[in-house]
């Protein structure tokens, strides 16, 4: 089994804790309640900034992207670092930002899914040099048409494509707009606000030393990565990724536990931010390989959903497929680079950058 | 440029070459004739057990096989060695013979695309354990079918594709049937006949040294792998086989190059069988990928070919796109074993196996 060695996240002064102060040692406890009130203040720049852009569509979307952001530090903090704090306090106001994050995180999931499959159609009509941005479908489409006698087929997918990510992305515009306007937001922001000229609420009971609480976020995601079949991802072209190709159920219970260990590696990830500043760079790519295994499952997801079209051509459908194992084969080769980044902070002694 | 050790091939003696004698120096010249006459043997063994096998399928087959392999190296043997040849009577026959062996080729590659594309199918379907054999598409779709909504399309298109493949491999048996009853494959089977008793025509000047013969096959082999994209081929999951997906004519630029290796790999081949029995294995397996390599590729061209059938439902279509992109990951993963192989072949220092 595979026991890299990470970063463990440093608890910050080693006195034995005090009674109901939130974060075990007082030092642990001002650096958990400094990470949480930098994090607020984030959300509250993000609410302002959301409330000030008004028609503005970029404003609009760098004040979702903030408070999504802050949002998902607050509550995976909170997760975290639950026997330091209130527990009913932090998994109350987990549970809402968990809500608003996912909320706020729609649209921007539609835009870049559609800018990975309008790419990949690009690159499998051999269009090199087209844009790949998601503007440029129909573009790219057009000059598939002209190289080959499935170019038609590449244009109507990529144009179905757009039409059902565009609706998508509206939708998902809606949802957050009236998030956003609802109560319930406006709840969250109380809280979030409070937590930005407040210490957190203490736990009713004495709570852990803070190394015992990182260190249980490092053992989970090492145990998580230890179960994944990462000697069978070493070995290239091993064809798993898509081995339940035209079963979606089989596809989807075989990437959750990737899935898992990307949550796991983001949960250390923030921990890590609360106790030490500096980013690692290992865990960081291997973050960002998982990210990618993350996106090009949930599009070859939608390729297949599309394909279900009624009344689509057979030729829009064969791309489909087409576009479905691509993009399964990207899930594979991001599998294959996960494995092989993660060897790495295995045979380093103290986690590679760190 | 990667320059591997392969094996050069002994040329006999070492004797200056007696004029006109075919051959070079006349163990080289007895070595060539040996061949011819060997090979020349099992060509008759063949064409008795065709005449002897009527009814009998398996034996018609095994027929077939023997009356390839025979030809195929004989006429392999006449294009290496038609300087040691009489040149006219060389070219006239390897024609003839790469007629002959392209004929009786085409069945039994419908039966093996099938057999690939089934299995490739029972495989996506996820429907571990089926056997993977020509006769089991039905049956391997009827699983796929209860598998999933696409269970459906898997059944289809492998009916399809057993529908198609069925028919040429019907066309091909006919078409061999019909060349092996012609004046045309009598009149090769009497020069092999001949070959089989007497010593080939020698050329009308003095035939250069055995070994820069056997030389010059290892050097285009050498040159033209050279040429290969074996460094972009190293680094796995380049998405290079699919590049073009949608471009058939693209697809076939692409590989073209790898198939030529493949036939000056069978060439040098059946050199060193002239001279040296003890095959290399390194080569051997080396030869093996191409196989693989051409047998991917063609299954991914069969399976785009069958999308363009008039009238088929978008779900068959879908599938058959999968299928057209698994067979061209096939198409890379034999790339990389290639050129890891070939690495091998090139770090050894006498070829490895030799």
């Amino acid at each position: 089994m595979l026991k890299p060695e990470l970063p463990r996240v440093p608890a910050q002064g080693g006195a034995p804790p005090a009674a109901h102060a939130p974060g075990g040692s007082p030092s642990a406890g001002e650096a958990l309640a400094g990470y949480l009130h930098a994090r607020a203040g984030e959300f509250l720049r993000g609410l302002r900034l959301h409330g000030e852009s008004g028609a503005d569509t970029a404003g609009a979307a760098e004040a979702a992207r903030a408070l999504r952001t802050a949002s998902r530090r607050i509550s995976g903090t909170l997760h975290t670092f639950r026997p330091m704090l209130d527990p009913v306090w932090a998994d109350g106001l987990r549970a809402e930002l968990t809500w608003l994050a996912t909320t706020l995180a729609q649209e921007h999931a539609c835009v870049s899914r559609l800018n990975r499959l309008v790419a990949a159609l690009t690159r499998l009509s051999g269009a090199a040099g087209a844009s790949g941005g998601a503007g440029s479908a129909a573009g790219g489409g057009g000059k598939a048409e002209a190289r080959g006698p499935l170019g038609m087929g590449a244009a109507r997918a990529g144009a179905l494509l757009e039409r059902q990510l565009t609706l998508g992305r509206t939708r998902s515009h809606s949802a957050a707009l009236q998030a956003l306007g609802s109560a319930r937001f406006h709840a969250v922001a109380d809280a979030v606000a409070l937590l930005a000229s407040e210490r957190p609420p203490a736990p009713a009971f004495p709570p852990p030393p803070a190394d015992a609480v990182t260190e249980a976020v490092r053992r989970r995601l090492l145990d998580a990565a230890a179960g994944l079949p990462l000697a069978r991802a070493g070995r290239p072209y091993n064809a798993d990724a898509l081995v339940h190709g035209l079963t979606a159920s089989a596809e989807e219970a075989q990437d959750a536990p990737w899935h898992r260990v990307r949550s796991l590696l983001r949960l250390h990830r923030y921990a890590l931010e609360v106790t030490g500043p500096e980013p690692d760079p290992v865990l960081a790519g291997a973050g960002r390989l998982l990210d990618r295994h993350r996106d090009a499952s949930e599009a070859a997801t939608t390729a297949a959903v599309a394909a279900r079209t009624p009344r689509i051509a057979p030729a829009t459908a064969y791309v489909l497929g087409v576009l479905h194992a691509d993009q399964r084969h990207e899930v594979e080769a991001a599998r294959f680079a996960f494995q092989e980044i993660w060897q790495t902070a295995a045979g380093a002694p103290t986690g590679g950058g760190r």
